[in-house]
């Protein structure tokens, strides 16, 4: 995420926000911000979420997810992307998370990507970045 | 793609493969290749793919994908990761492929990622890139 | 549907509403709702939610949906299984929804599966079910 | 499955075939196999290719799948649909499955469906179906 220019802005048990300000090398060719970056920071924030309900010596790997990538003619061009990350529900091995992409742009925020992620719990593995 | 440093090494009629060296910035907390960087070169992958079967004045756009993450710990961690995307279905409007995300060590290969994707045809709109 | 048992319990623009009651038949190995019974119906609440946004000689069919079956062992035993959809972007060629599915057990609903689905508009094509 | 008319044409180590005989009461409105048939036995064929390699004292359960479906004009209306499972990946916890869909007429085959499925295996619960 850092290569990325990412910051995590927002977090709180189930919940997580990163946003990724809008940089040229993360187009892609009509000048949207790319479909990979939007999932990157999607996915960052799913896993990022659950990893807020584990223990001390846990962490978590997304294990899928799928994305819908809606009108980017209207607004992936933009100041930043914006990505919140719920979780849906905690169970003992997957999680699942619900995250939503969105565009800024002069202070508004369009919905530009819905994704939803699973994750496994990795017990006895703290995470170690 | 350019930004992430990967190649396009193979493109033919409804196929397509793109090489992703290891760079370090893609790895994620445990060293492997971020799902991210996977998810973008397979999504390209596809997304060209798709678009050797477009006439002139069309171009592409990914509407959605979903991707399984294969046994980390076994795989991503390689000199390379290679997406080699293929068209299953080429419709009017939507065009539907597979990816497979391999990562190369060592002269071998193990597949670590599984991208089925949805695609869609943009008439006269040609590609500017 | 029909054949399912289900009913259609609630339509506004943009929303639907499907109900199956409990049926032996419907259930699999463990007892639980099967998840084909609970995809068939969020995959049929959606496609009506985007319906109710088409225009009068236009129908929709669904290209694609990905769905996530949550915590079956507290909530697919039930007296019910309840479909919301709500149409989350509606496009020119596509429309994307989100479907939860709750089990009734006792008068209480618990989430049991969460769908996004993608729907095309068939212009020209009036639905003559 | 039995209540849908589907019957269980094939199984090997990590492979599975059923196949549902059309029936009046599994098309949707335009006279199609209904996308909740074609992905529930696929749904089926998935989990039993994994239940090939699992203990004896093991059962598995689907916890998330995502479908494409294929130009239903030209291909699912039809004497029957066949579902041919592979998997791609078994690991310790979750295994990957693909999922194929065929419409027959006529003696020929014609892709449907395309599904990619999740499961957990659950250990020290054999299946008592």
């Amino acid at each position: 995420m850092a290569s990325l220019g990412a910051e995590l802005t927002g977090v709180e048990p189930g919940a997580c926000e990163i946003r990724l300000p809008y940089q040229a090398g993360l187009s892609q060719q009509h000048g949207y911000f790319h479909a990979g970056a939007l999932s990157a920071i999607a996915d960052s924030a799913g896993g990022y979420a659950a990893y807020t309900l584990m223990e001390a010596d846990e962490s978590v790997l997304a294990v899928e997810f799928k994305v819908n990538l809606l009108a980017p003619a209207r607004g992936d061009i933009g100041d930043a992307a914006v990505a919140r990350a719920r979780v849906v529900r905690s169970g003992r091995t997957l999680t699942v998370c619900q995250i939503e992409v969105f565009v800024e742009r002069d202070g508004q925020e369009t919905l530009c990507a819905l994704m939803q992620q699973t994750v496994i719990r990795m017990a006895g593995r703290p995470d170690t970045a």
